[in-house]
């Protein structure tokens, strides 16, 4: 090791705080800022060149030239992301930001996004004096965007649904699955319905509907269809709802009420749950036991989901499937 | 006035930042975060005592006492929301955060719910530290929440899916609407595809599919029904995907290409729609193409909207109108 290597290194080790491997940018190293890129690139040299991985270094990749840029993966879009995970000075994140922005620019980049788990929020203000704005948050990250074409952002649009489930069980003795609440706006009203949830991340509507029946009721079931769908607007914030009338089959019929949020579950008689003041003064009730009822009755097609690929893509198609097949 | 307001309201022309009539908090003041509550009741009790609404107060309430709270307003699940809308120094805001809390806590309140405009993202860390996490976040805003009771929260969940639709506009020669598209994943292969879009925060699917077209295409349209859906996951990071296939009747027929997103626009033998070797090899398009051709032989029935009304909740449901009116 060359001597210069070795008081650069020095440097590093001098830069590095106790315990979380990160680095600490003290103030006369953040002139960079101040003085643009070329102080910059410099002082990052020393820092990239001599960081190995084994030193599990805070951020930075070098570009040609030695700019110290935050890594980052190309989407298919021609954008790229970066997902912050080590903390980091704002001072020094600012300088790195910029140099990468410059550097994405020259490449001809489009979308920014950055990733920033929860714990290093105190980033964020720094990419919000960039330009940046939020897309969407989860528990645990907020991830920001930035468009750097001159032309309008075709960036997509955040999540603006949420999906919930209303299930529809009825055994072979005109009996149908009935719960009630331990919360909700129907609580202690005394009023048998439908077991409803909410559809997760990731899982068919189709699925969510069986384990929200499970969950609450303790009874397997087998999806049918989905017999109808309902669009709400402002159900909670500013988010829209999506909710879905599914019917089940029943498989097994002993009730194991969950604990947490059901006070009782019952099989009713279907003419005895049709005649409850609640489900006759109700508009949308009424339709979805009329809809029920002509289901019951054979009278009525849903829509039965089926897997469909594409490239890229797997899904589930719901469709009328009697017609379709009747068509065919 | 007595002497000791005339002294409290100059301590307060001390602190107000020039401008924007926001408080600084001098080091001397940032005592009470240190101190805990009895200091910081003292200090804030000077602010709020002697700034009037119309001096624009940065942010306290004050409750019995005299301890500066955060303004928040309840909802109607036992909880409460607080919307910043000014800037505060962070250990201000750490104080006042932390007094109202201890005040919702003996108040038996639930869900706590801070709103951050993209502005005052440096207040952020702030909250996290005190145990919240994010809900959501939209472009210009961070939803933070907080549980206070010991059992799990039944806070609602956020929006996981985007809501998007195709539209099948096919005019009495048998001619469907298509296009094709500056950017995405069909750019410059000359594949004619239905109109798509992303149905806005608000806004019914019906309506967007009409909207969709005419911003699209210049063609009106009527809504006629939900033919099918598809449900795909992490169709942009982890958020899921719910696109509805719609037919709609053209009610003009002159096309005016959007410029800043589509190439071009025609209507196109549905004949020779369905040779395109991209929907001949497309699991999903068959499908489709298979249930449009259903619907225009009449053979097929889709969902229909009817805008339904409960107390509290306006919307739209869909659902098989013609079985559910030959069955009643």
């Amino acid at each position: 090791m060359s001597s210069r290597v070795t008081k650069s290194y020095g440097l590093i080790k001098l830069l590095m705080k106790p315990g979380d491997g990160s680095l600490r940018f003290p103030q006369f190293l953040r002139c960079f800022q101040a003085d643009g890129f070329s102080a910059f690139r410099s002082c990052n040299t020393v820092r990239n060149r001599f960081m190995s991985s084994s030193m599990d270094p805070m951020a930075g990749e070098e570009a040609k030239g030695g700019v110290a840029l935050l890594p980052a993966v190309e989407d298919k879009y021609g954008g790229v992301m970066t997902e912050m995970s080590r903390p980091m000075d704002p001072s020094a994140f600012s300088a790195l930001l910029r140099s990468s922005l410059s550097n994405w620019t020259l490449q001809g980049k489009k979308g920014v996004w950055i990733k920033l788990p929860r714990q290093l929020i105190s980033l964020a203000e720094t990419a919000v004096k960039e330009g940046f704005w939020f897309h969407h948050a989860e528990k645990n990250y907020l991830m920001l965007v930035y468009w750097i074409p001159k032309q309008d952002h075709t960036l997509p649009s955040n999540a603006s649904h949420r999906v919930g489930i209303a299930a529809f069980v009825i055994n072979h003795n005109k009996e149908v699955l009935v719960v009630q609440e331990k919360t909700g706006r129907f609580k202690g009203q005394g009023i048998w319905k439908f077991p409803t949830g909410v559809v997760n991340e990731g899982e068919y509507i189709h699925d969510g509907s069986v384990r929200e029946v499970k969950e609450e009721t303790g009874v397997d079931t087998e999806f049918v269809q989905v017999l109808a769908f309902r669009q709400t607007h402002k159900a909670f914030f500013e988010k829209s709802d999506l909710f879905f009338v599914c019917m089940l089959k029943p498989l097994s019929l002993e009730i194991n009420a969950q604990e947490s949020e059901i006070e009782a579950a019952q099989w009713m008689p279907w003419e005895e749950y049709k005649k409850q003041p609640f489900v006759q003064n109700h508009e949308l009730l009424r339709y979805m036991t009329d809809i029920c009822s002509a289901k019951t009755n054979g009278d009525y097609e849903g829509f039965t989901p089926l897997p469909v690929s594409a490239p890229d893509l797997h899904g589930n198609l719901y469709f009328n499937n009697r017609d379709l097949s009747s068509h065919q």
